[in-house]
């Protein structure tokens, strides 16, 4: 089913942390005509899409709601994908914090343990979007010490 | 990060197909105020959930939205999870579907592509939850004729 890649980068190796939110934000009206989740071929292999499986570790900010909404939007914008729906909820004052971007693509979902400093992240993207382009934005709104990701191909034919 | 594993299951080896909803279903209202999404300890592994990632394949019903929502509604109900938000998207009339259910555990998700008989799920659950027992709802719901299916160990410390 899938490829799975083990990727860690160090707190040295990121780039500075400067936020650039491209808000406001015109989420496409319901329902949408046209899907954007059309199977791709690449290198031969033909599949719906990536599928990022993303971990966050020594992450700031995970108890702040408008900083994940913020992440979420710009990560969709990076990737070149179209967000439908998005949705976040808070736990007890302080804790973590959920949330999903449902896109044209696929979606975006993250689940946070602030006491932690860990963040999940997955990020599922088909046709012609860029899922890995997400991962500059959450660095740059979480600053993590560590970032591990796998990747699964999603429906190789 | 991971553990992967990969699981196939034949079209004859399935139960046979009976729906069982458990519907009408309460959302709990926002804000939850104690999360369920706790680190767990098991066979001596600390981590903060399991992340299945389930492609159906040949699979029925995959244009059906209220088919689709009582599904993922029925496998929270299997999985001892709660229910906080739900939000499905139709694409264009026979064309594929995307739904998200946010969890007090986490999350599950689901996108298709009736055309080709696929279906991409995946159901990230944390603390007490027990994420694999939503495969049999899935199977009941959709009789695929191929299941795969990759598991994630997340926030392994």
């Amino acid at each position: 089913m899938a490829k799975l890649q083990l990727v860690t980068a160090s707190k040295e190796a990121r780039a500075p942390r400067v936020r650039h939110s491209q808000k406001p934000v015109a989420i496409v009206p319901q329902p949408a005509t046209e899907p954007k989740d059309h199977f791709i071929t690449r290198n031969g292999m033909t599949y719906a899409g990536s599928h990022l499986i993303i971990d966050l570790w020594e992450a700031e900010g995970l108890d702040d709601r408008s900083r994940i909404e913020e992440a979420l939007i710009d990560a969709v914008h990076a990737a070149g994908a179209t967000l439908l729906h998005i949705h976040l909820h808070s736990f007890t004052e302080g804790g973590g914090i959920s949330g999903v971007a449902v896109l044209a693509e696929s979606h975006i979902s993250v689940h946070t343990w602030p006491e932690r400093g860990y963040a999940a992240f997955d990020v599922f993207m088909c046709g012609d979007a860029e899922p890995r382009k997400a991962l500059s934005v959450f660095k740059t709104a979480f600053n993590p010490g560590r970032i591990v990701i796998g990747e699964h191909k999603r429906g190789v034919l």
